[in-house]
């Protein structure tokens, strides 16, 4: 079979109690399994290259549909042969649904019973999102995982709240199924909402089944719940999803959001956190998480992270990344992007070759303890 | 001899009437010549990795004193092992007096026979530059060509005012002179100034040669004054330096300038043209320059300039850069900047080649035809 002849299929490699290690095949290549995206907004990693994000050994990456419907167009990307070939980025991107940038982003919006009109925050030019047009606009910009539009609920909310935007997310879930075409190594995920009350969880994650998704995330968490209940959340839900399917926590989180998860069986992760942190000075190390406009960085002759192999850590020393910072050099962001890509990437390399050593608890104990003892001698 | 023990040598492997093909020879390596030198201002060449500056085939930057002086400090940077190890740049640095950027840029700049006085632009401290301290920043920077303070005469300017600013700069080329360190491989050049005047000229170019300089550049021009006024300096000015030794023209200029410069017996140029440019949507072509914001790029899915091998070109769209522009993300400038200097690189080659080939100004004819031809069909 040749690549774009390959079904979607996650195959499992290894487990270590409830956390698993497994491959992701899709038209676009194959993925190493827990695997970290980094999030490509705009048809761009922020502050990287398509080269600099592969060097980190990123393999999949999460593109907005919001951005991209916006700007430069959903179907103009599509007569510019797709966001692959736009961006550089022949391997596999999964796109959202563009309905958490709409109520997180937008202006003046109206959420119905069909979809969600809003004006943009560009321009203020009104667009409408439906759970047809959403699907349609992944599949111009050529996605290889699709997302159903869902409404992410809001936190707090009551548990009627949560129940009948659950329900609205059940029955977009399945016009999103009706509406997506299916192509050999491209998949389409469900999102199970019902904020932090187990039944409803339990309720739309049966529902997601009974439709049956190529994936299913979880959605509506690290919106302000804390990390304990985002955990109970993902112990209440993850049993009641297909085993053979990959489960994604949708815009989680820090590496340590990210280790209890994986130890809870999800499979993939993309967050703002590593890239957003790159243009802001905060490094994400082995040593713990540093701010690089701190004083005491002016004249440190040491490697910003000495057990990481990324351009930052290897050619540089940190006074120049703190100069860089203190000057507002561009090459400042870009380093240190690459920088906390690759520490997101090692990460999960590590937490990937403990779960086949079936070593994972100790191996997790070892990365928070490198943490606490931070960087001093 | 290793590269360390190679004196400082040019070396004329070909002329073509005026034009000099030939090879720089330093402690950090060999640059071939004509070279056009990228500008790193505050240590990082602007949007640019090191890696991707040495991609584009550049093999000697230029730093600013100035700007390093002041950040992250001359004595802090030769703790930390100089500006080479600083940057990941082993190759040849050339590091401008700093005088320049004190008339453009510093406050309440106060000039005596001694040197000048000033406060920073950034934190409005006070500083002083002699020739003497120019010399010995440029040390602690570890510069592998140090350049002479000198004062480049404002345009226009009377005969009067240019022979007496004229002379000031020939004193201080002395006293740089004798508190230059030799040091294998390492060079100092003086720098030629008169303003249009070409008696002034001849008589600092004279000055200059009995000093004795490991090179010479011709500074205070591209200021103003016009490029027919620039050629017929450079026309009074090149016969009476030594031919056996490099000329740089300082701080030119657009691709046409450096064809002029080069058919003149030019060697060397910098300019932040093409850093410049690249961050404010300026495409230096084959086809000419463009401005990538202009919305006739928006639907275009031809490569930025079908003659280039660099990243933007190769691996995207104008469209995608069009896009990346207007939505302010900063792969928009780090892919430009990418481009416009593998573009001045690319010109330098083929320079070179045709001098060489003694074919100068037949290709130079092409090369402009190019320009004049553009981008329609």
């Amino acid at each position: 079979m040749t690549p774009a002849d390959t079904p979607f299929a996650h195959h499992l490699t290894a487990t270590d109690g409830a956390a698993r290690a497994g491959v992701l095949h899709t038209a676009h290549g194959t993925v190493d399994t827990p695997v970290f995206m980094p999030v490509g907004t705009a048809g761009t990693v922020k502050a990287m290259t398509a080269d600099a994000v592969r060097a980190t050994g990123a393999r999949l990456i999460l593109g907005n549909t919001y951005h991209l419907m916006l700007r430069p167009g959903a179907e103009r990307v599509a007569r510019l042969g797709g966001l692959h070939r736009l961006m550089d980025w022949p391997g596999p991107i999964l796109t959202d649904s563009g309905g958490f940038q709409v109520m997180s982003l937008a202006q003046l919006r109206k959420l119905d019973a069909d979809g969600v009109t809003f004006q943009s925050h560009l321009d203020g030019s009104k667009h409408r999102l439906t759970p047809e047009r959403s699907v349609e606009i992944q599949h111009m910009l050529d996605a290889t995982i699709t997302m159903v539009l869902d409404e992410c609920t809001p936190f707090p909310a009551t548990e009627d709240q949560a129940a009948s935007s659950m329900h609205l997310s059940m029955r977009w879930a399945s016009r999103s199924k009706q509406e997506f075409v299916p192509r050999p190594g491209y998949a389409l995920f469900g999102i199970v909402q019902g904020s932090v009350y187990p039944a409803l969880r339990e309720q739309s994650a049966r529902a997601l089944t009974e439709i049956g998704f190529d994936g299913y995330a979880v959605g509506g968490l690290a919106i302000g719940e804390g990390q304990d209940t985002t955990f109970s959340v993902l112990d209440a839900t993850l049993p009641f999803l297909p085993e053979d399917r990959p489960r994604y926590l949708m815009g989680v989180g820090t590496p340590d959001d990210i280790i209890g998860a994986v130890q809870r069986g999800i499979d993939m992760f993309d967050c703002v956190i590593p890239t957003r942190a790159g243009r802001t000075a905060r490094a994400y190390t082995s040593q713990g998480v540093f701010n690089l406009r701190n004083a005491r960085f002016a004249d440190d002759a040491r490697p910003l992270d000495p057990a990481c192999a990324c351009p930052a850590c290897t050619r540089h020393v940190r006074a120049y990344l703190h100069h860089l910072f203190r000057a507002e050099e561009m090459l400042a962001p870009m380093l240190l992007t690459w920088h906390n890509i690759t520490y997101y990437q090692d990460l999960m390399r590590g937490l990937r070759a403990a779960i086949i050593g079936r070593r994972l608890a100790e191996h997790a104990a070892c990365v928070r303890a490198g943490w606490a003892a931070g960087d001093t001698p």
